[in-house]
């Protein structure tokens, strides 16, 4: 089981600052919790993780494991609401994609409440925090021994 | 940890029909599945599970429970997107609340994008078909001996 | 051919108050208009005729006849413009339905120009008063016989 | 009693193509129905049936029959959701209209949802092929003599 | 002068919860200040209080006074915003309502400015908590007086 | 000064019915009007009315006079708010017209407040029944001899 | 004849500056047109007239007049698409009112082609500069005397 | 107690026409009752009146009582749709405000359904004719005194 | 193979006024054009080519040569923004369809910038005046060449 | 260099309550600062400042000052979203015009988001507070500068 | 004749998967076509071939080639949907730029009806697969020879 | 103070073509004016001058200067209206930013109407060209002085 983790723009500052309104957990605290999932997993799992600002270079790492993935995570943050070029790239390499987000975008602005990668997804976990991912793994490992 | 489990309208058919389309899967054996999940968490955890078909039970029943509960597990199926008294039961007794769907509802008509629930929920966990139950199980434990 | 009959809210009513407006035909009335079209049909046409108040109800008696009925007539009355769980009924019965109106709903207020039933029905009868109950069926039982 | 059967645009080459989808009947089926059906009423029923692609014909023939018709059926087809000017000529003759659908209109593209028509029509019947036109006449039938 | 008073749904859990929020007021001493103002009015004024969850038994009460109500006030609490069925049962009955609300719903979320109960009421009296109910006792027995 | 001008759908039964609510004038009425008001004009005023049902027709009848109007008077009835080929026909000729109507189309139903005509318009007046034509000649005369 | 003239903002500066672009033509110049025109009139017409840049002034002056005036003409300028003031002080003196514009305002930004004003206006003439003045003179002094 | 009553635009012509439709009650019936009123509390309540067509006055006159009083209850009628300024000049002051309504502006035209003032006021009342405004004397006193 | 082209409304006065605004070239211009392109073809291809100013016209001409046309060439004109008729021939005739506009639609007005037709061609050609035609051609013919 | 500037609605009160929220800076010392600023300047600056809660009186004072004014600042407040009129009396006196805004107007309600204004001035700075006033007058004798 | 093709997100992966639903068909294909219709004109053309995946890497692209290119052929893909950068690129550079689409965009979701892209371009050709390239060119080279 | 200026996409290209339109000033002379001014300003100002047509490399510049900047500058081009990501990277840093706009963005298309970046910014200067940037630089110092 090979499993594609992207991480959305402005992710790599979490936990960086204002640590007493965000908390102290950083990208690479929940990065490790993912690899210590995927080793703790009876079912051999290998993880791949990026981070980008870029919306084109997700686009580009999502067409570049078409050979190489059989899931994606993805907490596609901003581009959520604004990228149909991510939505697309999803639909090209037709694997299952679990989109994650840490906050409940539905409970923010109205212009949070849309996101163009929903209806490509298998399924959205979102408003537990880093728990957001932990949980969309188990559910994607889960997901591909069914399939 | 005292949990309600709340399933909506038409869920007590699931599994009764047409199950070469939707699975043999019943509501009973969703139950079943949880009860396990209780009875094998290291946390006592006590779990109600409902289901009515009527919005004012729905509303009644989380009501009823403000000094049982800990938390409410939901999955307010049509209700999700046309009762506001629903989600103010929720406001007004202030727990935790996760909201599941079987399906992934941004996938199926507009209408069904817009939930009344989320913006009061702790999270969403939707697309996992019933799995989408056990992993709200789990989160919401975590969650609860997080807090 | 077992057929269920469903008034909406408010339909017990009927001629029960400003019969100079409204005229003086009650539910009943409209019942026994169908019971003896039944009874006066070459086909065995077995009704069952409810009425609720309650979306809840509707969608229980909707869900509790999936092994009896052949097709449904249903006049959701104002839960047409309201009711996602008793579409989702419909939907989950799996049944040849028929919406009925009693007025011509199109010529009304705008909130009651859009019906969550009607995609899901296989067709609209409405304006016609008491008629439009005998008219849907006649197309019921037709649908029926030629199914 | 006079009434005026109309056909909108398009409906001529109803079962001329690709009858393993459309089904066979034809406009003329449909019209030989509806004559058996005055011929064999025991009110002295007198059709006369029309059909035109030219939203401007339509509009010239219920203008022409206002002395003629004491009742219209109208399928007004793709007209329905665009012709103010067939909606004029109704109310200009106010004269009883039912209008008439084959298809479930509300279960087909979000612009045809909304009807010109209904608002001034008597009725509207949807939805059940060329039964629609029969159960309309019955209507219609019913409707004059009652008035 | 009989007046029928209808509390929606939560409004039992008032001031049952967080009350230093809230407020210690319960849905109990609205009632008896209700019943202490009719008392002491000089006309014979009779309530009849009901509280409840469900949208089908609210209409049922409504419909169900038909004949003993000389007016109603309603705190329509969620259902304002939701229910059409709420409204139909006024429209029905063809008593005098007025629309009460705790809370000013208009400084609120958009999706509570709108009510589908304001347009067939008499009045709407909004935003001084437990005072917008003598405020309209106070007002209906001024109505039926004049009346 | 060659004037055209064009009566839309419909207006060939103005007079013809129901004259206690619509009055007694016809439309030969109004152009023997306006024929009495260009034979009374101090200048060479030649017109040529028309009446036509069909958008076609009044498309081609406006093009077909690019060489002989000066000016064109429309009202074009119900095609007002439904046509953009009579729009682009007036664009093409690029000839000064007036729009009238009768009545005041903007206290009439929502749908007949937007015009495709106005905006390629000389200037519009309506709401003065069949006044509203003299005045269009009158201005159009006006607006002929200043130009 | 008793007819109230009134301008709206900004029309006080018309011709007095730009000239090359907007014509020499100033309000004082309509205003004697108008005057002429009543002098001219074989009926006793009365004119007053006013302009104002004030929304209340314009509401003070037509409640001013209830008594006076048998017609009003008014240009309502910017005020036509903001003002529901001045449409309630037209419906509050029940007088034939009617809606005067320079220019076409139907061919300028969409936020002009609204108005308040319409719908409670007997007319509206628009688009032919100073002349929409002269026109609606002349149909309020018709309308009047056929009243 | 000093309490500010401003009434809006039109409302000095209440009464003054067409009493068999509005009544005879006058503005100034409207004042003597709140003077009454106000003279007969047990609190000693101070009343400033005023009325005016003009948005910017209303303005003026709000914050020029910032230091004066206690409470104000305005009818803003027509500006209670269009004037920002009017809800600033509310806010500014950050005195408690009632609004109030003479007919029930949710049973008219759609544009009255919104108001700007009804965000920075403390309630709403409307639909009960002068009623209103001695209801909404009645629940400032309470509110004052209560505060 | 068999191509039908279609003209829509006001085409057949191109070119015949203002030439230094929209140029010398005619509707038969581009017909003699279209006529040398296809017998210049190696395949063999067949024109018919109407102009219409009618929408019924063009779908009576779609529909006339559902058993004739191999594919068929249109530029609906003002019936693109406006006729659901237009479509629905289509749709009936199930032939590939090229929609062609001389303008680019998408600069134009807002209103022009949906189609009714688009959704149910093969493809669209816009923006390159006479030569979206010729553009259209050559891709008919290799669709069918192709198909 | 003639500058006028205006201020709008309810800034008369600035810094006359709530100090502790507001700030203590008055009107009186915005304009202080402006008078030193052009005072300052080594350009001919004139200012004439003026301050208004009537729409009617800024429109009056921006057309009064059309001979005497080079540009003008002018902060709308409240009009910023209502006043077509202040608009109109911008396009017609043709002067460069900076809005100004104390506060970021679109970190506020949706309604504060689109400006009148802004499409006919100069330009727009926002956010600064009092300083807000001096960039726009250090903005304003540029341009005239440079002009 | 210069001219800059610029493919856009997602582009390098077609034929790349799924042939038995997409074809065989890659860019490189499409490429090496547009190569060999260069190479064959009788024109000098020289084509620059770029894809990319990154919004600004293609507005980068075009500015770059502000100096070479003649002319711009571009398939923006999702970026037509999303991208004012790209269409800014476009009026910056203010060459003759063609959209291609290898779908028809308008028959797919609504949210890709719309493009920034046309309202800057010379014209839109989409629907033909790899053909819409092929015309693209034609139309191009055609374009700037007539320029 | 350290403050951060970015540019956004397209403006490399400023004053680099048709010089007679936008002018011969590019956006090297922005920056030396900047520098200019922050040499000559008495407080210690350092500036970091970035111009990207990448949203991605905006969004990482922000973040990556999180411990560096005391304010930042930015002129977010095209990307006002579509970025999210950039909206969150100044919402992540949590630093005072001032919108810059060259033109004024409200007298454009109605896209260019809204942005995303105003809502988390200190202030907003738009539409005086280069002269923008420097007025933004001086508010941004003055800030962070009075900070």
């Amino acid at each position: 089981m090979n499993i594609l983790v992207i991480h959305g723009p402005n992710l790599h500052l979490l936990g960086k600052r204002q640590p007493e309104i965000y908390g102290h957990q950083t990208l690479e605290d929940i990065n490790a919790a993912l690899d210590r999932q995927a080793a703790a997993s009876p079912h051999d799992v290998m993880l791949k993780i990026f981070q980008s600002n870029h919306e084109g270079e997700i686009v580009s790492v999502i067409g570049g494991h078409i050979n190489w993935a059989d899931g994606v995570l993805i907490n596609p943050a901003a581009y959520t609401h604004t990228s149909i070029a991510i939505r697309d790239a999803i639909s090209t390499v037709a694997l299952p994609v679990i989109e994650i987000h840490l906050s409940n975008i539905y409970a923010r602005e109205a212009f949070r409440h849309h996101s163009y990668i929903s209806a490509v997804a298998l399924g959205v976990i979102g408003g537990f925090g880093a728990q957001s991912y932990t949980l969309a793994l188990e559910a994607m490992i889960q997901h591909l021994q069914a399939g």
